[in-house]
Formats: structure tokens, C-alpha cells, sequence
């Protein structure tokens, strides 16, 4: 499985999203240089054309900038379900065509396993030995692993308040684990920035362009299962800003190629507790809000300050995107009811149904516009909110069984 | 999605697994009047074909044994990946030839889904309002979130010394859960299923004969992933016994249809502290060796005297099928390795990577012979076993990072 040493700079380049800055392709530092985020660009202007083939990315492989994409690589990610909400979630939410695109069933049960495939297949592109990220959660758990699968070696920082239960798989795959005292997360993230570039150290974070090609195959299978449809909403948990980027990426070059005639709004969706993203838009502002204090139990959605989400600002002014912020009353009463409904997401995931019935009662969506909200991780990924649920259990012993069952069933 | 009141009757029956004898295919109990394992037999002898469809049940249909699947009930179990095991997992079992099936991407994370599908199906079919199961884990999940999605009442019987953590999602869900203060849980079960059978309340048990018809999809699914060939051996974590059974049965119909032209042999895989089926099957003994003592990691597998278990001791003996056991040191390492190369699950999926390493040293697999390994479950599932692994953590400071990431990685 080695790699030719291709020169992978030849038919893409990476270009800055706002002032168009142009990078070659192979550029270590996933950001521009003014700290902008970068996406990939194909320099032909010929459009690319969807073939035939087993795999989603044999089928997407002109519209992806891998010369050779291995499938040993491979976790079999993707092949998610896009399921009907049903009438629970329908009759909650006042949409009557919602769909949910589950990304839970994903190799390590959250939607980053997408990206981090491609990221992978870049590392190997360019013959590196060793991959590294900062996270305390999904992105550390998906890197360790596709890097075992890979063979790669796996850095992954971690802040010292993450808890055992999250370092534990990152662990077993194999990752070697740096856990950094860090008075704060942000500093610590901008100097091990800097360190890895000094040391020609790759750092995957949620937002790289390599990353964000992995999410574009999200929206080529949506286009599959919905056999050409365009939704016209897609809702997104919005964190660093990669999958909402991908998404909205994958939609535009089928639109660019001819293949959709229209293309879909993204409504950007945060905890109210950590809105970098949603209250600048929802205010019309142009500038990131920055959150320190980041106090929500939306955990896997904390980014306080995402690099290069100015991108996400301008695009939401330029498409009409729209914003919601949760709080953490809805976020939990929105797991609930996604449990109701058979689906058991992280309160981040949950975020995604809470925002579907704000923006219809807003007027901002109407109850037949097709919506699609993202479930992006594992209800099981966060046992912390656990605490928050107030269980109701049924108590007995073994001769009050029947008459307990006729109390609950009569 | 009212389902016709049809006659479900018609076209099968279920028959009992060593006796043969006769019951209507609606039978309320799961299991023969004198405790063995049932299975749905057609009653025409006219063999069934695979025809075109979108959904793998669509393909498979004449297989089935329902008038009518309703889609709406499915949460998109299936589609899992077939993965080629890698170098690092050949190298640590000896066998060149190694796949695994990773039923974890399933709606809740665990096989039990694809069982669940088809007895909510049966309960849609037969009119029944309630569904109901003893569990204190995969199962109970699966159910609830079925119930949930087809809009049944689930009632959950679980032991009193169930963990808050699995209590979770299946309350989340919305099943009723009785828990029920008992000295000890095979007798709770037993008056459980008389008291449901008294008051007319379908029990699902993980042998039952629709959920085994669930579990028939697997192998039709690997069929088409496979193109068509048929592996050699298919290793299964046993417990209740209704996995492996499904799985072979599958087989076995493809084969009676004139699909295939021989049998994969099953290996039946258990943890040697919970053995009832391993530890006669190896001693060519035809009775159940009852566990009452349980205490093992591998706590999906742990089933202390499996109703029904008879027939699996007696098609092992007429198939030629291998059993294995393997103690908890072996258990836990073959959920690191497994880890090592990219696949986070459960102890009771990581035995079946210990048996393929035995199997192949006792000479009774050979290195070439190819092999599938059954992953039940997702590692996220059981997090009491992540205190029994040593993790290898590197703490530093913000101003010795640079240092610490050059001791690791020279």
C-alpha cells in the first residue's frame, strides 16, 4: 500500500475563503496566513462528472482531489441512514418533511470519521508518518482510529481537565496521548500551533480544507438517497466550522457541474451558551463573538472562538443562511425527544431538532420545506448529561410483578 | 400505517429446532412446549428468489416471512462494512484471510437491531400494542428504540443491580422500566415469561424465532458484499443463541434456494468464565453446561443457561462447527489489539478475535481459510471494563511540549 510520491500540487490548489489568497496544495498549516480558512480548489475549469463504481468516493472521485484514494484506508464510514422523522418529531417540531441524516452509525459513531478518512488519505499522499489534533472528544477518538487503520502514528493533545472515559478509546487505538496543564485551551491550542509548524508537525483540526472534502461525500450521498432532490434546509451543529463548510461544498460543485439546479440553505446552529457563530448572524454583525466562558452540556460543540469562522459569517449574509442558538433547557428537552423518536444523539446532535421547530415558529422555515437536521454523534459519547435526565423507573419486587405491569399497562 | 388484519398463519409455521413438532406461527411463546428453540418454517415447498430493491428486505423478501415490512419502522439497520482485517490483525490471529463485520454502525450500536426490525414487524403484524423483554443492556436498547420509532409501548424488565449508565437510553426512550429486586435472575426470567404468557404479553428473547430471521439479513447482506462466495468459518459471540442461528439459517436458505453450493461452518465463541455452550461443544458433550456463577468482562455473553442452547450443541456436532473459549486476560487484550487496528468495541466482540488466533493455532482454521468475525457491539457500550486498561499517558507542562513530543516521536 506506499504511495507513489506524486506531486499532489498539480491539479489543486488551496485557496483562502475570504480574500482568495492562493496556497499550493501541499501546505502544512491548514489555515491562511491571516488566519482565514482555506478550502481546496481545482485549477481545470472542466467540470467533473459522477462515474460509476462500488464505493461513494469512486463514484465523487472527480470531485475529489486524491490521486489515488486507498480503501485500505478505509473504515467503511458513510452509508448512513437518512430516515423519515416520523410523526412524533413531526408533530414537536411543526415540520411536516423533516428528515434526520444520521451520522451516529459512522466507525466511531460521530460524523468527523468522514473527514478524518480524507485527511488520512492526504497524509499518505504526501508519504507523512505521523498525524496529530488537538481535541478532548470525537475528533481525538476518529484520528486514533483511522490512524491505527492506516498505520500512522497519532498525536493527540489533550487539555488536563478531559475525563478518563474520553481518553480511554483514543488510548486503545493506539495514539500516543500528550496531556497538557494548560491554564487555558485556547493558548494552549494557538502554541502547540505553532510548535507543530516549527517542527513540520501536520495538526488535523475540524476546519482544514482536506477535512472538509470528507464532509462534501455527507452531501454527495444525501443527493443519492434523495435521488437529485436539493432539501432546502440542511441544519448543523456548528462547531469548528468544517461540516457545515463541507456540506454546503459538496452542494456546490454538484450545482457547478450541472447536476442541481438550486442549491440548499445550511442553517447554523449553536448552544446559546457558546453562539460565536449564531448571534453574530442572528444580529446581522459581521464579526465573530467570541465565548471564554464556555458552560454548556453541548460539549461536543464548544469552540469559543473558531478559527476562519468568518468564513461561515459571510457566507450565512451572502445564502441567506440562517442561525439558531439553543439553550440548555431546550438542548435537553430535544434529547428526549429524539429518544422518543428511536434516536439516541449527544445533546449536540439534539441541538439540530430544537432549531428545526424555532425556525418554523420564527416563520423562517415553512412546515413543508424539506429540512434535513444532522445527528453528528453517539448519544452514548456523553454519559456527563446523564445526570441531567430525571428517570422514571418502576420499582417492585418479584410477587408485586403482575400488579406493578396492570399499574403501568391496564 | 394501520396494518390489514391478515392471516399471518398462511404461509409458515414455526417448528421446533430437534423434535419437529408443529406450532402456528402466531405462538405467542417464543420458545416449545418443552423448552426448545423454535424456527419459522415455509410451509410451500417452492424455493424463494432475490429481486430487485432498493432495501436489502425488498431483495430478500421471499425469504421473509411478512406480508408487508413496513419501512416506517426501520431505523436503517444493516449496510455495515465488511473490512479487510489488515496487517496488524493477520499478523496477531495467523490468518490471511480475515474479515470482520461490523454490526456496531447499527441504529443503537449493537447487532440486536436487526432482530429488533423483524419482531416489531411480527408485533405490527399480529395487532399488539405493547412489546416486552427482560435485559440489562443491548437488548433492552434496542427494543426501546424500535418500540419508540413504531410507536409501541415497550416495557423493560431489568434486574435490580442493572447500572444507572444502561438505564439511560432505554428510559430515554420512553420504554416502561420495571426493575425488579430478585435473588436471582434466571428465576426472575422464568416467572417473568410465565406471568407474560398468562396475561398474553409477547416476551422477546434473544432466541426467538422472528428476531432470528432479523439476524438471516446479515447473511444475505454479506452474500452480496462476498459477490456471492461463502466463507469458511463465521465466528459469533453466543449468548442467548440467536445470532448464530440466524446467521446460518440465512446461509442455509441461499443454499436450499440453489444461491450457493456449500455451508459456512459457524464457530460458536464464548468467554471461559460463561461457557455453557463452548465447554461441551469442545467436549463433544450433548447437555448444556449451566453456569450459575457469571463474572466476566465480557457482559453481553453471559447467558449462564441458554434456553434453547440444545440445538446449537447439536448442529455443531452434525455441521462439523468448532467452539471456543477464552479466559478474561484473552479477552481484554483482543479488545486492545482490536483497537490497535482502528475497531473500538465491546469484551463479548473481542472474543472473536482470541478464537480466530486459537482456532488457527490448534490447526482447526487454516492461515488461508477465510474467516469473518462477528463485532456485536460498540466499545461505548461498556464502560465498566475501561478501569482494567493500563493507559499510557504523557502529562507535561505548556513549556516542556516540545521536549515531550520529541521523547515520543524522535
Amino acid at each position: 500500500m506506499v504511495f507513489m510520491n506524486i506531486d499532489v500540487s498539480e491539479g489543486y490548489r488551496l485557496k483562502s475563503t475570504l480574500s482568495g489568497e492562493v496556497y499550493p496544495f501541499d501546505r502544512l498549516e491548514e489555515f491562511a496566513g491571516n488566519g482565514e480558512s482555506l478550502e481546496v480548489s481545482r485549477i481545470s475549469s472542466r467540470q467533473p462528472k459522477i462515474r460509476p463504481g462500488d464505493h461513494l468516493w469512486e463514484r465523487f472521485a472527480g470531485f475529489l482531489p486524491f490521486d489515488d484514494p486507498d480503501p485500505a484506508v478505509s473504515l467503511g464510514e458513510g452509508d448512513t441512514p437518512l430516515l423519515a422523522s416520523g410523526a412524533f418529531l413531526a408533530e414537536y417540531t411543526g415540520s411536516r418533511n423533516l428528515w434526520l441524516k444520521n451520522e451516529t452509525v459512522n466507525p466511531t459513531w460521530s460524523f468527523k470519521d468522514r473527514g478524518t478518512l480524507t485527511t488520512m488519505w492526504m497524509s499518505r499522499q504526501m508519504g507523512e508518518k505521523v498525524t496529530a489534533t488537538i481535541s478532548t472528544g470525537n475528533m481525538g477518538h476518529s484520528v486514533a482510529a483511522y490512524a491505527a487503520r492506516a498505520g500512522l502514528q497519532a498525536v493527540v493533545f489533550i487539555p488536563d481537565f478531559t475525563p478518563r472515559e474520553k481518553i480511554v478509546p483514543i488510548a486503545l487505538h493506539g495514539a500516543h496521548i500528550i496531556r497538557v496543564k494548560a491554564p487555558d485551551y485556547a493558548g494552549m491550542k494557538k502554541q502547540i500551533l505553532e510548535m507543530a509548524a516549527r517542527l513540520g508537525l501536520r495538526i488535523v483540526s475540524g476546519n482544514g480544507p482536506l477535512r472538509v472534502e470528507g464532509y462534501k461525500l455527507t452531501a454527495f450521498e444525501m443527493y443519492e438517497q434523495m435521488k437529485g432532490e436539493v432539501p432546502d434546509f440542511i441544519l448543523v451543529p456548528v462547531s469548528a466550522c468544517g461540516h457545515v463548510r463541507g456540506l454546503f461544498k459538496g452542494y456546490r460543485e454538484l450545482y457547478e457541474a450541472g447536476y442541481i439546479h438550486r442549491l440548499p440553505r445550511m442553517a447554523v446552529v449553536q448552544a446559546s451558551n457558546n453562539a460565536p457563530l449564531a448571534q453574530p448572524i442572528q444580529e446581522g454583525k459581521k464579526e465573530i463573538v467570541p465565548f471564554t466562558e464556555i458552560d454548556t452540556i453541548a460539549e461536543a460543540i464548544t469552540t469559543g472562538n473558531p478559527m476562519g469562522g468568518e468564513e461561515i459569517i459571510d457566507k450565512a449574509r451572502r445564502y441567506g443562511w440562517p442561525a439558531v442558538d439553543v439553550s440548555e433547557q431546550e438542548i435537553l428537552e430535544a434529547q428526549a425527544v429524539l429518544a422518543r423518536a428511536g434516536l439516541f444523539v449527544e445533546p449536540a446532535s439534539a441541538t439540530t431538532v430544537s432549531a428545526v421547530k424555532k425556525l418554523i415558529s420564527r416563520g423562517s422555515v415553512q412546515p413543508g420545506q424539506k429540512v434535513v437536521a444532522m445527528l453528528t454523534g453517539s448519544g452514548l459519547k456523553d454519559f456527563d448529561v446523564f445526570k441531567y435526565h430525571t428517570l422514571k423507573i418502576h420499582d417492585c419486587e418479584m410477587q408485586n410483578l403482575e400488579q406493578t405491569l396492570e399499574e403501568i399497562i391496564p
